[in-house]
């Protein structure tokens, strides 16, 4: 609609919009911490119904947040997309009160945006890498 | 318990008890197909619970199912184990009556295993690949 | 030139034309074994000029196997290529008296080819695994 | 030798020994910039003998660079290490006056040294980057 570079990112709305009608998103309790230019950070509460059977968060769940964080960065410089390819660091074990993951851009060129996330475990003590990725996505054509 | 190099995997049972108490999993519907000697199939039924926005089966399902593909894969040949790091392509929206997930262990090796992993829809027309893994897989240590 | 689907694939005595005027690919010694309809596979002897400090073959010469098995295989059907992306197992030490690279599509859709390789070392034992990937390939644009 | 956690980094005169041992760190002229704490920065001067038909450096020297500059971030923290797999996006062509690759440590636990990388081109506009990597570098048991 609008006619700037800055106009092709999905506006946080309709993101919100997009996270509250998907229902693994709901079912974590995802929330959009903070989102736009390039970055996004997301948090998921820990809960008995994300964790698996040694305790700690499951894959899935991590799996899920660190596409997302770099799906949604994407996002946020180039509208609606879909992730062509992620791979992903399972660093060490999820544990705390919550875990939040934060993407950024490396680079968008094209069809294509390169983006990075990180996830991390919150407790008292503070934050604790769990997670990291390298995502490529990619403009959608409808 | 075992003294062969068999014994070390886990029994089919054992893990469709894991299974049974994974809320990803039973929110989805996975089922086992088949297991055993590095190779596992696994199946997840269409819903609407498991799609997105745009209509296809949400990144985050794929990627459980390849995650646990490679995982259950090395389980059947390591016991109890971990996901260290996996890398998924997603090659296509994921439209069918339901996925499966067929993993395979490449190679064994101390205590990492490295498998493979493929995706696909299933529709009345056939099968349709729509994603693929490459993951290494840690022996859990207790 | 073609108008048919596969004449979109590069011709064999192109690709080899190719090779030789790669530095790296000339220094390693890197041969065609067979080339077509979707598959590759490429050797390089065992030399001194291609281990590292630990006496395995250095991980840039497996690297640089497995990125081609993938991009060549991809080139028989899809023409000029670009590695976009690949991730690497490097699963067991490369000793032997040759490797070979195998390159496979996995499947091709639009611009982009996804393609996975393995690469053996070869003794008087027989072959032995030693290093997966999983490629994305693009079409090139001129 | 040492007996502090920091003395089980490799040394920069050994890491050096090594890299002017390594045929295809000669070839391709690789120099180590800055190193230690868990961060690297090694440089390729472009030249003929790097690049490929389309005239951008090689991706075999991409990866060489990538993957390096992973194992010396984790070497010194983590001494002698091999690389267990790396995944590498190759984002932009090649081109330019050098290449530089500065690699970082994201985590380190056990065995196991997590580390990215970037890859610039350098030229008289200054700085573009032309790839990143994820990688997961193992300690080695001699």
């Amino acid at each position: 609609m609008g006619t700037t570079e800055r106009a092709e990112g999905l506006a946080r709305d309709v993101l919100e919009a997009v996270i509250a009608k998907t229902p693994f998103a709901v079912l974590v309790g995802a929330e959009l911490v903070s989102y736009g230019d390039g970055a996004v950070e997301l948090r998921v509460p820990m809960s008995p119904k994300i964790t698996q059977h040694h305790g700690f968060a499951h894959g899935a769940v991590i799996g899920f947040m660190a596409d997302s964080a770099c799906a949604w960065a994407a996002a946020s410089v180039a509208g609606d997309v879909v992730t062509a390819e992620y791979k992903l660091n399972l660093i060490a074990p999820a544990v705390g009160s919550a875990l939040v993951a934060r993407g950024t851009v490396v680079k968008a060129s094209g069809r294509q945006v390169v983006c990075r996330a990180d996830v991390f475990s919150q407790s008292e003590g503070g934050e604790r890498i769990v997670a990291t990725a390298l995502a490529t996505v990619m403009k959608f054509k409808a």
